[in-house]
């Protein structure tokens, strides 16, 4: 997604708040993927629909708390996401959009100020980018020792609750988690709901219909040493994999990686 | 609400299952308050609205976890909790319920089978009998105590975060706690969102708007001793408040304190 050609280091915003970075998003000084930024805070996937759709989506994800662990519904038409980002606007606060129509990605946009309606409403997801700072303190976190880092994510088998017209799979993000930190990584996890909670699958790829790591759908592969298990947690990508597998009409979405980071501490969610 | 003659004692259903209590109900060997019941298992609070409405009063529970932490939400037209329930029947399963039109209460029926209609949602939101269990290792359960006990229930000043259509305060129930087990009981509780989680306020009943505690809005008062505290737990019967402040042309709710009987149980709901 990135236009800038003399783009700051991800180390510049590393320490600053939600706010500052939707701010340096806003007027085109960050237009890179989120990871790192901003730690402490919760980021959140985006997933916009039509509000005919919008009961039958609140009830898909109510029914799926893992991928999709509710942060914040707008109301209809209005763009700002009230509250966990006063003064926020979610047509030009995430630095990449994604547009789907029925079930198909036609555009990758960095605004989408032209494709907002009336009729919208912007469902926020928490996103496992909100634990990086909490699992960085036990486990290594791949993604975020290079600069070309990401998280790996791929699409599984296991099947989502469905709802109305959504149905189709989980999309799970992949950390290589030392054996000896496995169980803390779990029970870090478990206490950040909002960010995915505990993860979904522990070990064997192939368990969840994941052949071949190397292959990621999103992100980048970020490879399993020896010592490591690889364990998959829910991921906030799903709805776009729902808007395949269900051919909606029209959903917006985040870009992969490219999230709205919010005024919420991760630590004042806390289970 | 009780119309058996020959009732059987509380104590009778305190170890059965979700599903034998259900029976109970639908048979009509229980028509009582469902507190002491099914111990370990889910309770539930009720609402039903026209799917018309259904966006809007999802989206207020979703803003409002605390007194309104959901447990399933049917879809349209279908009467069985699927997901916390299977073979359950929302129009029979619970012991009372109560219709609300344009936000008056308007009767108290045994069961809404004739009310019952294709475009009906039902909402069923955790309730806090859910945690009698939990908190009875650590502190007295005043309303447990004798067969007539109710929890005693207000409408206290906090406002709800309102969502389209819906308005209005946040029902609290209290309980009163030895000060010496209040963190105790604030520490178990918090570990139940779906049982609503940490209490909302603890001491003054006049800082949320209860002027007088023996003067309840629903169940039966439980006096505080010298060395005890008022504590107050969101509660379920809030929608209900919300039905009477925003005048809904329809909700059909449970009657206070006549639950259902999930097949849930509470320990692996903790987070």
């Amino acid at each position: 997604m990135s236009v800038l050609t003399n783009h700051p280091p991800r180390e510049t915003f590393a320490q600053a708040g939600g706010r500052d970075v939707r701010a340096a998003v806003r007027e085109g000084r960050w237009a890179r993927a989120t990871h790192g930024l901003a730690r402490g805070y919760v980021q959140a996937n985006l997933a916009i629909v039509p509000e005919r759709y919008a009961f039958d989506f609140l009830r898909f994800c109510q029914r799926n708390p893992k991928p999709c662990p509710l942060l914040e519904v707008t109301d209809p038409s209005d763009p700002e996401a009230k509250r966990s980002a006063a003064g926020s606007d979610i047509r030009t606060d995430l630095p990449g959009y994604r547009l789907y129509r029925d079930g198909k990605l036609i555009e990758e946009v960095r605004s989408i100020k032209e494709l907002w309606r009336p009729d919208h409403v912007a469902f926020l997801i928490g996103c496992s980018n909100s634990m990086d700072e909490v699992l960085l303190g036990a486990i290594p976190q791949r993604h975020l020792e290079s600069e070309q880092g990401r998280i790996s994510v791929y699409i599984s088998n296991i099947p989502c609750e469905p709802a109305g017209l959504f149905h189709g799979p989980v999309v799970v993000s992949m950390r290589p988690t030392p054996k000896r930190l496995l169980a803390r990584a779990i029970e870090l996890s478990a206490r950040f709901p909002i960010a995915h909670g505990a993860p979904m699958h522990v070990g064997d790829p192939r368990e969840i219909g994941i052949e071949d790591l190397s292959k990621v759908q999103w992100g980048r592969f970020n490879p399993v040493g020896p010592d490591e298990v690889p364990v998959f947690w829910g991921c906030g990508v799903t709805p776009q994999a729902i808007a395949m597998a269900c051919g909606i009409p029209e959903m917006i979405t985040h870009a992969a990686g490219h999230m709205f980071v919010s005024d919420l501490k991760l630590a004042a969610l806390v289970q």
